[in-house]
């Protein structure tokens, strides 16, 4: 295991003269997307990267070549940064507490940080908080597991407490017995577990937010993000809220954030993800479901629909600088996932494909990743926004919607889904 | 004097698999705004750079370094390229040829390019197109000099053919014999000279399209750019136009921006600049004075304040691609340019002047370059844009073009000049 990272790619001259250096670990999309506001804030991203042809990688001048379970590695990238934030939540909080102990300015901290890795955790610190949270227990055995079948009546939704995301870790046993044996299988493999019990969900809301290490907090609106096989497709920004109910439980969700970030000394960037449920008197009501900390997918329209992305603000926050308007710039902004299709990659080069969207839609804002296909791989979003001046109405939100899943469909399949 | 680029800065493996690559010749704040739109768009900006330090250069993966006066470099860089493109108009023409004879797409051609780096040629153009010009000579000695003097009845403005900008390249002499000797003298160091008629100059406008290979044009709206000294440090967009002699006069301006590009052949984005003067009658009447075949300094605005951006329409206008809207995205966005105090740059560091501009304005974007401070140079610029929904009016156009100046002020001098 080397303890060094290969800096055949490093370029110590890419430093604009005099201006921050921030160190982020990861090498996806999030980082490359911070690395376009680093351009714009003329300020320098150094990226520790898997590979040189990793996403963000392709976008940045000063890549550091390693991996982020090397402590030695993590180390070294992070010595003279302002700041070392993270496109994931995978980096050991050992290394990061080390870091500290050294001097080094990590932003999210690890005493934050393990709400974003351990759902637990996070659901013991929202209930210590006062944060809503359906009941749940730990399973650390069968009889745990038996238990709270019996005491949900059978509404069990089973989670990994680390490491799953978009829809993976996450079981919805149909049986006492079932339960039982899931359970069983998972412990064997050791697997951490909790239980919680299963919601009617009505829709799904994120809260976000940027805090700096002063405590300054600046919120985006609540979107909703529309979801199947637990992966975010749309996103709608702001969410709608036709009823006075909804209006309360989005409402409810801005303050929830604050008070999250507030809390938990969440620095950077925050997502809430929430689930908008009905509680017994048929009102809206609404759940913590998971939290991230750093840029997140449901944040995406802050690109094209608002004065300051998410991205711009994550670099701002970490930094400890003064926040950016989080203004709208329209009055709804649909982002749609560009999810590579289930089946195979089309014939039709991408950059066609792009050519078609543009042609229909000439407003479509189309981001990509600089990814190649994988069934449904996340390798890109596309962002449209009502233009300037017009009200939204139920109607030009639904085209909105419509356009924008057009686009993206088509973007994966080369094929207009209303033709 | 090499004939190869250095390679130690390229980087193959930055390319996103299947998707288009643009060589971009030139490694200033032009390319590293390309860049930022390159990376969204998930293609490939490959730059020539005089230096890993350049501020296009800071900004991107796969840097090659050399030099555009050098045919063999030119060629290097741009093999394999799907197009080739500039943000300068200083590549010798004979390489373009060159280029093209051997295949290589090069946008915009030559053929159009000359009209960018020749005053001359491009008045004579403008007059056969129907452009509106002002009387104008080429002069090839004292005696031309003297005799446009009378024509014009000493309302001489003489012009270095080639190479002149931000006010470099043009004088205004006060007399005849003052006009004999600039002229002696310049002819005598070899600068290829024009003179053409002193108008009077009621405001700067600039009128810019973007043109596909195809024919496709896309407009945005006239600006007014005012100017000190030559150098453009406000863009007010849309251009006010408070009378109906104005209205005209732009609405003329975007038409002819039009027309240029079409007459001209001009492919990717092209800037007219414009003077607005007044007829005899006392009408508004507008005077082409430059023109620029490359994103330009008064579109910056297009940034914030419009659907697509003329970083990402010049991408997909030489890559041939359609092109995107160019709807406001608010009624009105004036962009100031942050440029390096005359006497010396202030002892607070830039990220300081960033915070406090930000504590004033939260909705002020700072575009920065990663130059450092020379005496007027322009290192960033600042975009502020009227709030969604909001109409323009005079008191509110008239507050933004003063706090976005307040800010670009701020950025150089560490000082509120309103306090």
């Amino acid at each position: 295991m080397s303890s060094e990272p290969d800096l055949h790619l490093a370029r110590p001259d890419a430093h604009a003269p005099g201006m921050p250096l921030v160190t982020v670990i990861g090498d996806g999309q999030l980082a490359r997307m911070m690395q376009q506001s680093g351009i714009e804030l003329g300020l320098t991203v150094r990226l520790l990267a898997g590979s040189g042809a990793a996403s963000a990688a392709q976008a940045t001048a000063d890549v550091w070549l390693g991996e982020y379970t090397d402590e030695d590695v993590v180390r070294a990238v992070s010595a003279g940064a302002d700041a070392v934030t993270f496109d994931h939540e995978h980096v050991p909080n050992a290394f990061l507490e080390g870091l500290i102990a050294d001097g080094v300015n990590v932003q999210p901290q690890p005493s934050a940080l393990i709400n974003a890795q351990d759902k637990l955790v996070m659901r013991k610190k929202m209930r210590e908080i006062g944060a809503p949270v359906p009941p749940f227990a730990e399973i650390l055995s069968v009889a745990d597991a038996e238990g709270f079948w019996d005491a949900t009546a059978g509404a069990v939704c089973l989670k990994a407490r680390r490491g799953g995301y978009d829809g993976k870790g996450v079981w919805f046993p149909s049986s006492r017995s079932e339960t039982a044996e899931l359970v069983a299988e998972l412990l064997d493999r050791d697997v951490p577990l909790m239980a919680e019990k299963k919601v009617t969900l009505v829709r799904e809301l994120s809260a976000m937010v940027a805090r700096t290490p002063s405590g300054e907090i600046a919120s985006w609106p609540v979107v909703e993000s529309v979801q199947a096989d637990g992966i975010c497709y749309l996103a709608v920004a702001p969410a709608p809220a036709a009823t006075g109910g909804q209006a309360h439980a989005v409402a409810k969700a801005h303050t929830l954030a604050r008070d999250v970030a507030e809390e938990l000394g969440v620095t950077g960037v925050l997502a809430v993800e929430l689930f908008e449920t009905v509680d017994e008197a048929g009102e809206p009501e609404i759940i913590v479901n998971e939290l991230a900390m750093r840029p997140h997918n449901t944040g995406h329209w802050t690109q094209d629909g608002c004065v300051t992305s998410q991205f711009e603000q994550h670099l701002r926050a970490v930094l400890d600088r003064p926040l950016g308007s989080t203004a709208l710039t329209s009055t709804t902004t649909v982002m749609a996932n560009v999810l590579g299709d289930a089946d195979a990659d089309p014939e039709q080069a991408m950059s066609a494909r792009m050519d078609e969207v543009w042609r229909r839609f000439p407003t479509a804002k189309i981001h990509l990743y600089g990814k190649d296909w994988r069934p449904r791989r996340k390798i890109g979003h596309v962002n449209m926004s009502l233009p300037c001046g017009a009200a939204a109405t139920d109607e030009n939100v639904a085209a909105l919607r419509r356009d924008a899943q057009l686009a993206s469909d088509y973007l994966v399949t080369a094929t207009w889904k209303d033709q």
